[in-house]
């Protein structure tokens, strides 16, 4: 009661979000643009009044809803009309069963599955959580969509803020892949590519948030994190509703940030707590690149914080050298019986080719990260060949070409006759 | 019940498929792996048992079917259980109605829609025809899969071979765009560049089926040809249900071959006689690019046949200058009102950019083919503001970002310190 008297206090509707409240502390603030608590410094989470009714009641209403992330609408920090509102519709990707990959790594048949998020309108996960995110700035009036980026972030900012008719202005380092460069670019927004790591990208956006240039932005990522990072919970619902309202066991997701990881894990509590599918035992296992992994190897140290590296590795997307979540990332991945685990780039590329081989999926390099790790911590007898899994393919490969070019192309090239065909040795 | 006994006799189960039937003739032969009526050489189509029951017991039975071209099922020439087989589930991809489009080419809001099938698995509607073709592959026992392309349907080929695990050995032009050449090959299958022209990719396959090295082998487009051409159907079905079952007044639709023109035609009309939609006039419009516009030239000419071209354009997935339904496409244009239009690369490069910029959408060079022609013809009063249009976006734009790349890119690459930014006269 107090809490939405909070909400309404601020006029700002976005439905069921009530509140913000400090991750660390549970200090409460309204609704707004902030992101830190004013206490403690800790990560402001959306805190939500929950949707009445039963269990069944609920699953109805969520099954006779659109197929994106607003049939979640009731769950997440979005006005009950988003969908009428012009935006990308992200989500509702595909659930894969995984049977040949299964075979491929040992794993029974019918137990691995593959969220394919390279289905969504930009071809990564990123779309949900900026959906989510231009909700947000709508309802604080922001006037220009903004955010730093490894890259399917900007994209997805560009394409949401063309779509809704807002400006966009994103910042990326200077040297990111092409297909990333040029599909942020082509929405038509500006791009601004920075002398630097993610890491220096992402602190220049917090300077321009403290200064007047920054008026009436709205970053995706930072003054808008809170609503942003809900988005991630979609893939929990998207996954335990396509497995017939069932947790999985094993759960395997790429980190950067730790975002993802971090609110997948509070969407599944969330459906638990719901009574939307049945209290069991689950396991989080997080994914990082060899060249980039903080978090991987402070898990392996056992320890409790973050050492900060600098990136080197081919999965660019993942290639966040200070990762905001990475203490969160530790806490659910130890506290689940998971892990976080690394892959070297070889390894990469070899997961990629393995996941497109055996099931027709083409994942970018954070998608060969997850399946790499994947396949070690089946080997390695951390996932048990029993129990289900699903692993998250979160980008596109077309957006990495160069990781598999070197070793990919045509088999022959020939003139169109028989008797070259049969020199070609492939008849 | 004649029809139903010669599929029988066979012992094929492709569902509603009755037998093959010639477009040209009628002649009726079984199901099998044939293209061409033996009395007339005219196309084969397939002929169905039609579903019994009432239109609205139909389009409930669709409503409760999977998110997938296989919610049509029942029209289309697969078994009744071919979702739960491994296949790539393609379809029921994103109708956008694109208000911000509508109003920079002047077409009334609410009226102007776009079919965006750069959702599907691989990224191009190809995957529809491929899903269809890969079931008569399955029922014929063909052990290969392969296909002529132009680009998108190798990929489309090797993804859905490797997914259910049939080998694949696809034929392509050798000049093809860098993301397709990846994208067929990255799936493990064999893929053979071709010194020559589509065209010359084209009869070289015809020769390797009438060869003993081609036996076992289904292509796609080619002895698969009947089956494949009724995967496009469903993006008829899945605009007319996305639209309340109501059939558009206007579709735009790019034409290489013609074959998804031709069939979204005859999709419509199983549609109007299953009275699953009102029966109303609806103008079916062509694309193609300036560089190869043989269809286009034939319409504009008046003629009825088809006059070969040697295609020199950006459109590469259309550069088809030969193309067998091309006489359909004609006809089908005529009868309806419609038209077929081409645009120069020029214009190509400025409609991929401009739907972009009003909707997020970024479409290959074929949709910038299609959204120029749209352009064109809302601009010569050929299309009614007032109307209800659809456009079909049938590709993605990362697997040609030569056409935009020249002109498309960072607005700027700064230090990352506020002096830098202002500098760079963004703020
Ligand atoms: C494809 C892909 N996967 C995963 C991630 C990880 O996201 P997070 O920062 O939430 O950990 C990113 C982040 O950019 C990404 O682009
Ligand atoms: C993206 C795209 N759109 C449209 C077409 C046209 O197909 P059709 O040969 O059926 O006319 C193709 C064919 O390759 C294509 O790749
Ligand atoms: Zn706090
Ligand atoms: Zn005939």
């Amino acid at each position: 009661m107090a809490v939405q008297t909070i909400a309404s206090a601020t006029g700002i509707d976005l439905g069921p979000a009530a509140a913000l409240s400090c991750r660390e502390c549970g200090h409460r603030v309204p609704l707004g643009p902030v992101f830190a608590c004013e206490e403690c410094f800790g990560p402001l989470e959306v805190a939500y009044d929950l949707p009445a009714g039963s269990p069944q009641e609920l699953k109805d209403k969520i099954a006779a809803g659109p197929q994106s992330i607003w049939r979640y609408a009731p769950l997440l920090p979005v006005p009950a009309d988003v969908a009428a509102k012009p935006n990308l519709n992200p989500g509702f990707t595909r659930l894969i069963q995984a049977d040949r990959l299964a075979a491929d790594l040992g794993v029974d048949a019918g137990n691995l599955y593959v969220k394919d998020d390279s289905g969504n309108p930009t071809h990564s996960f990123k779309d949900r959580v900026v959906a989510i995110a231009l909700e947000a700035a709508r309802a604080f009036g922001f006037t220009t969509l903004s955010c730093s980026s490894t890259g399917n972030l900007a994209g997805a900012v560009g394409a949401a803020a063309a779509r809704a008719g807002l400006r966009s202005c994103v910042f990326i380092p200077y040297d990111l892949e092409q297909g990333k460069v040029i599909m942020a670019a082509v929405y038509g927004g500006d791009v601004v590519g920075i002398e630097g790591t993610y890491d220096d990208v992402n602190r220049f956006c917090s300077e321009l948030i403290g200064d007047p240039i920054g008026e009436g932005w709205g970053f995706t990522n930072v003054n808008l994190r809170p609503y942003y990072a809900e988005g991630s919970k979609t893939l929990a619902y998207e996954i335990c509703e396509q497995l017939g309202w069932q947790l999985p066991d094993n759960l395997i997701i790429p980190v950067a940030s730790g975002s993802q990881l971090t609110k997948i894990d509070k969407g599944l509590k969330e459906l638990i707590k719901l009574g939307l599918v049945e209290d069991k035992p689950y396991k989080i296992f997080g994914a990082q690149a060899e060249g980039c992994s903080p978090v991987s190897s402070a898990y392996k140290d056992g320890h409790d914080v973050v050492r900060p590296v600098r990136p080197d590795t081919i999965a660019k997307s993942l290639a966040i050298g200070n990762p905001a979540d990475g203490p969160y990332v530790l806490d659910i991945t130890r506290r689940t019986g998971g892990a976080v685990e690394d892959v070297n780039d070889e390894q990469v590329v070899d997961a990629i080719k393995q996941l497109a081989r055996t099931e027709g999926v083409f994942a970018e390099t954070a998608g060969g990260v997850t399946f790499g790790v994947l396949k070690k911590l089946v080997e390695d007898g951390r996932i048990s060949p029993s129990e289900t899994t699903v692993a998250i393919n979160t980008g596109d490969g077309l957006k990495t070409l160069d990781a598999v070019a070197p070793t990919t192309g045509p088999t022959a090239t020939i003139r169109p006759n028989l008797d070259s065909f049969r020199e070609a040795g492939l008849a």
